[in-house]
């Protein structure tokens, strides 16, 4: 597989765990969180998939596409170590998905950071809620999940938070 | 669609202009051009898809990932306008396959930059050859193709050199 081809791939399981979330969280109330905007492509599926739910975002700082710039009252901004616990503490009810792309060029450092923010989607998820992930998560109550649409990537990772 | 709707079909239409060139233009010999270099992922499926073959590269600077780089020699850096245009009077030897990704933010520029260029692809290109091109270009002498496999996406462009 060439870079292009494992890149499709990841963007396609992506938007595949994002589908997914949205369809079976579809029922049931609560947040949802983009973490990582970068450009916003993503918060912009994020957002054509969960109409009418607060999405909170949250990056280091705001450089995405002028149509992709979320309300500046969901924002959350500031290195992910620090914002994310902050908003476990915020108490702002229980979210139904977490979108999270935290991953960098320095593989080591993206997996310490994933594993560091991993206790903080616990508190934030509501029970039975969803969580993809760029890195690979391995913590007691997150149940790990095949990706959707039958694809096979090692590059893209799909949770469930345990009942 | 969604941005990242959008973004997955322009990758999947470019893989799939870079592997129905290759197939078509193997039994043939001469170079391939990769415009627009980026992080090289791109440049790494183009390799992969064409082995054993020179593959010159156009950018502004090197500002790919360690693992695509291009060789020196192959690497012709500078300014599109001026850098392709001196290519096209090395006289190296009609080309099978250009890939030009030479789109910015603004489109308007893009436009013009992709029509300022084209007539050199005439000159590079040999005889029946292809391009795929991030831009829409009209040119006697370049034929517009359907995008293969059947993808539909107005955000990508296959053409061919008249034979």
């Amino acid at each position: 597989m060439s870079r292009l081809d494992e890149f499709i791939l990841r963007m396609q399981a992506q938007r595949a765990c994002i589908d997914e979330a949205a369809e079976r969280m579809q029922a049931r109330s609560g947040a949802v969180l983009e973490v990582g905007l970068g450009n916003g492509r993503t918060y912009d599926h994020v957002r054509f998939r969960f109409p009418q739910r607060a999405i909170y975002v949250f990056d280091r700082e705001v450089a995405a596409h002028p149509d992709c710039v979320p309300p500046p009252a969901l924002l959350r901004l500031g290195d992910f170590r620090s914002s994310v616990p902050a908003f476990a503490q915020e108490a702002l009810g229980p979210a139904v998905f977490i979108h999270a792309d935290v991953g960098s060029a320095n593989r080591a450092a993206s997996a310490r950071l994933a594993a560091d923010l991993a206790p903080s989607w616990l508190q934030i998820l509501a029970p039975g809620a969803y969580l993809a992930c760029d890195q690979s998560i391995v913590l007691d109550g997150l149940e790990r999940l095949a990706l959707p649409g039958g694809l096979v990537a090692d590059n893209y990772h799909f949770y469930r938070r345990a009942a």
